[in-house]
């Protein structure tokens, strides 16, 4: 069982991994090359000093893992050490520069995150559920990856195995790319009349969410991932070229969109696994405290789960509209009983 | 009071708006080039023959307007019309060809839809809370924009006027350019192994979801604004160019990603007006029937209003991370509230 962790950085992530650990008993030691950091960190997440730690976590930028890895590793020459870092190619290159690391270094990059940093930005719970790449060399000693694993399960998050390569090229096209076309389409934004931004659907506001990103964490990302990114973001262009030339043309036009439906329905359900389809109730409700404590209590009595909720207002109007997303069989179940019983639900859409 | 309506068009849009007018008393025609949509619609809204309506809708596309507007014109000498096309440029033209039409017809454009047409997926509550945009032309007659304007605020919309050509540039960028963008991202997504998309994020998702879109309307609507597409394709064209030259150079990209984040922040709240600025309170809950409905009780009982809810599902596990929107007030007397009663509630987050 582990019991004594260093954890170099105190950022989200380092803090963020202190946090979840200490509750399971795990004793922390925090560092940081900022004393205030480390501070505010310690006192977070009750760190103490740890000698001989069976794990070193590297919870910092991969740019400064030289600046540490040297004498981290001259510090405790048996422990086990991990980073975290959102890009892997380039720490499989700064291992080989260690001898004898190799056996005891397990690149790592939990798909976590958020827009906000720092220690006070910190959660417990911001691994659960969430997938935890591990990039292990081949020479990686079994018992120093079991300890890793370990340290992931713990946090609640579900490990996968992956080559650094497959990797960089995986998260340049699921999370790097996808970064870029928001903030670039965001960019657009800019300067436009307030009276046109008024009209702003969902659309526009789920296709730019990621842009409100730090730029200062994302321009070390694409930078390291560049090599990835390149061939993704000029086909990315080719495709907006050939959209430019297509638009006296419906046809092709048709075919570009078609395409990316095609796209989307790549990505799989919330859950994991294969993608899940769900049943959504619309219910127009008084925009107002109670009403939706009732409706999730006819849910509890019905026995009806609700996997997701939409909530949309009506500015200017007394009344909103929320949409339940549930099980084709739930979502028949609730809509007999709050019809009968009198609440305004409208036809189930799938 | 409007009384009698003619409704050319029974798909999701014409559809809806029978749905809404009938509920309030108004006699609906419904008309469709296809008889079986045409009696699928009047079954659904209970349609019967109208004599002088004092409205006749064009609830189709753009591009079927010439087939069916002189004719209509003939039919209905005194009636007021209006259409609910995307684009509103042409439709300016096309009506210049009709003397005597200019008085008396409305171009108008619900800011509203599904990714699901027809009639069996339209809804009366389809336009409730959105922004409803009129074109009206100088020589306008008063009591036809009244009309007008009755029938939107009756469907729960809000009327907003724009001269068609600002129409045309403002739906470009808010609505026809985040489609595009995400249409060509989802289209990157075609061949990627599995278990790469398995590790597909929030982010992801979001800027993918309008990709799902249908391209027979938006091939349309993409080659009938062009002329205002053009220039803002080929500008973010320009950054995208920008992004790739900038690969190798930081604080390039962290310029380009920052402006991405100015962008986003000129994107009005949920509620239009000024953008609100929500507090998020984090709750870990058991995934069961009951748990929401406690926590939505508790919020009745402190009078605290919930903007919003995101539930996040942890894959294999028995629990579940849902955070509330909520007003800073109302996130500091939630989480003191659910704290002092045992709830797991995680510290605000801006």
């Amino acid at each position: 069982m582990l019991s004594k962790v260093r954890i170099v950085g105190s950022g989200l992530i380092g803090t963020s991994i202190a946090l979840g650990l200490v509750q399971r008993g795990v004793s922390i030691q925090m560092i940081d090359a900022s004393t205030s950091a480390q501070s505010l960190a310690t006192d977070l997440v009750g760190g103490v000093e740890v000698v001989d730690p069976e794990l070193v976590i590297f919870a910092l930028p991969t740019s400064r893992l030289p600046m540490v890895i040297a004498s981290e590793f001259e510090l405790n020459p048996h422990s086990t050490f991990m980073d975290v870092g959102s890009v892997k190619g380039e720490v499989a290159l700064q291992i080989e520069t260690f001898p004898g690391l190799k056996t005891r270094f397990v690149p790592t990059h939990p798909m976590a995150g958020r827009e906000i940093g720092g220690a006070g930005s910190a959660r417990a719970d911001l691994f659960q559920g969430r997938s935890w790449i591990l990039t292990p060399n081949p020479e990686l000693l079994q018992s120093s990856k079991n300890l890793v694993v370990e340290v992931i399960t713990t946090l609640g998050a579900t490990p996968i195995e992956l080559s650094p390569s497959d990797h960089d090229r995986a998260v340049a096209k699921i999370s790097h790319l996808p970064q870029i076309a928001s903030s670039l389409l965001a960019k657009q934004l800019i300067n436009t009349p307030a009276e046109w931004m008024e009209l702003a659907g969902q659309g526009l506001r789920d296709t730019t969410r990621i842009a409100g990103s730090d730029e200062s964490l994302w321009k070390e990302i694409i930078h390291s991932n560049r090599v990835e990114l390149r061939p993704l973001l000029i086909n990315l262009q080719n495709d907006l070229e050939a959209m430019i030339n297509a638009l006296d043309d419906p046809a092709t036009i048709a075919e570009l969109i078609a395409s990316g439906r095609q796209g989307k329905a790549a990505i799989p359900g919330k859950h994991g696994g294969v993608a899940r389809e769900y049943s959504y109730l619309p219910i127009v409700i008084d925009d107002k405290p109670g009403q939706l404590g009732s409706i999730f209590n006819e849910c509890a009595a019905m026995n009806v789960n609700v996997e997701d909720l939409i909530i949309e207002h009506s500015p200017g109007q007394l009344s909103a509209l929320i949409t339940l997303a549930l099980s084709q069989t739930d979502a028949e179940k609730l809509f007999t009983h709050l019809t009968s019983i009198g609440w305004n639900v409208h036809p189930i859409r799938k």
